[in-house]
């Protein structure tokens, strides 16, 4: 066991030869593609010395049609199986995106990113959420990203998806060195400037953290790191049919990251009937009102709020 | 020709015996269809003594998939004449939204909104237009509506599209009397209750309007309304190959309604370089950045700014 306990910690030094970029991994998100299209006449903003960038697109129909998706949620598609010859000639077509998912993961390990490489998937949602870094494991390697791009980019924050909804199926999980960028607010099928080139910032920061990690000029000092962890899912008011009855309230709208109490506003049904939070603690809500998530009966996502050593 | 023109004084005077309120004409502007169903359960706040008031979904199907529409634009589809049984038995399918006008035309002529009602269409935008009423045509009654609005809701600016590319399709142009009130920044597929009250306050503006209308309680007195009057579309930038190359400069981000003189900042392109205003004198744009009318080839809209005495 010591043994193993020795590889891990050898690995953790090795460096990262290969670092890919993913945008319009949701095609209706359009800061990321845009920014791959930029990059891509353009690659100085993302090359480093010490490792290979490599830019993709996630979803290349959906961007084509300024869709979330075609069939599903691709960001759900990763860690199926890939589809066999069986599926493919059956009566039931294969989703695209379950096709896409393993064409991405085989181009992942063409440009060796898949299984030692970094992983950056460009998100945009409706919500607030500013600068959010969303890591699906936390890895020293990850908490240590964050908080170097949390000392250069302020107003980021670290969100930590651990639970089982996203962890095992979402684009970020295929490495275990792997951070979503979700920038907000931008309405799907926008470009906002200023976001833009925020979200540019924010990925020369993480390649600059990868940069002095792979040239050893990461202070070995421990720092405390704010980290936002996953707990629950919040659905939106429903009928006995299962018809949505409100919405976000409008003192809750535009707040993520701030601390709700028990008894503050959650939602406002039909009727201007107010419905309050009725947990037992302080939470911190995140992803309220992302136009995506209605279909997946989350009306906002409730965080606790902790401090790491890293 | 002195009898028609009193014929047109005359019917100014009529009373307005059934008005429309429609939601949903967009699938993914959630404020109008939730409005709609808000008020189906409770129609008090839309009730008035002097007319009768008429509920309807634009576009159901597309409300359903949270889509601005299946096959084209219904607010684009009016005007058209109706599909044919030919056209029905052909190879070609006819469009939904084609059908849908065509459906939601026959029902107004149920409820007596077509010819002499009015009628008022509730749509969301991107842009960050707060409220407002776009008239195709400017009817007396409509520039009146509008001030009276503008009293109540200050707010509120008055949009006069008045060219060919939108009057003779929108579905308020099936009536004379006819008002969309587009409320903005929201983005697709959300509700944001800020917007969603306040939509319902402009509603209630116009609804009272017709009220007073109705009463013969509208001062002859004249007043002035300032107005903004559509001229031309302006594209985004593009390459030979008619790829988009910019976006809206963060500097013209959220200016709807404020001047943009020559030699202001408009787009910034991908790699950065600023693209400025190159008209001879002050213009007002609109719709800046709608996220639908990138397909339209409507990054925003120029219009001019004229006082009127309504």
């Amino acid at each position: 066991m010591g043994r193993v306990s020795s590889v891990v910690e050898e690995r953790v030094e090795e460096t990262v030869g290969h670092v890919a970029i993913i945008g319009g991994t949701h095609g209706n998100e359009l800061t990321g593609a845009w920014l791959v299209e930029r990059w891509r006449r353009d690659p100085s903003p993302v090359q480093r010395e010490s490792f290979s960038t490599h830019l993709l697109l996630g979803n290349p129909k959906a961007i084509q049609r300024v869709r979330r998706y075609i069939d599903r949620d691709l960001n759900r598609s990763f860690g199926d199986t890939p589809p066999t010859s069986d599926a493919r000639d059956s009566q039931r077509p294969v989703p695209y995106e379950q096709e896409r998912a393993h064409v991405v993961c085989e181009q992942l390990r063409t440009f060796r990113v898949i299984p030692d490489g970094a992983l950056i998937d460009l998100h945009n949602t409706t919500a607030n959420m500013g600068i959010s870094l969303i890591f699906v494991n936390q890895s020293p390697f990850n908490l240590k990203l964050a908080a170097w791009v949390k000392e250069r980019v302020p107003e980021a924050h670290a969100y930590l998806w651990l639970d089982e909804t996203l962890p095992r199926r979402s684009l970020s999980s295929v490495v275990e060195k792997g951070v979503t960028i979700e920038v907000g607010p931008v309405p799907n099928g926008v470009v906002r400037g200023e976001q833009f080139w925020r979200t540019e910032e924010t990925v020369r920061a993480a390649l600059d953290f990868v940069e002095a990690f792979n040239q050893g000029l990461l202070s070995s000092d421990k720092r405390e790191l704010e980290v936002f962890v996953h707990e629950q899912a919040v659905d939106f008011p429903r009928d006995e049919r299962g018809r949505v009855t409100g919405f976000i309230h409008p003192e809750l709208q535009d707040r993520d990251y701030e601390p709700l109490e028990p008894g503050d506003p959650v939602f406002q049904t039909l009727a201007g009937e107010t419905i309050r939070y009725d947990g037992p603690e302080t939470r911190y809500p995140v992803f309220i009102n992302e136009a995506a998530y209605y279909e997946k009966h989350l009306a906002f996502s409730l965080t606790r709020r902790e401090v790491r050593e890293v």
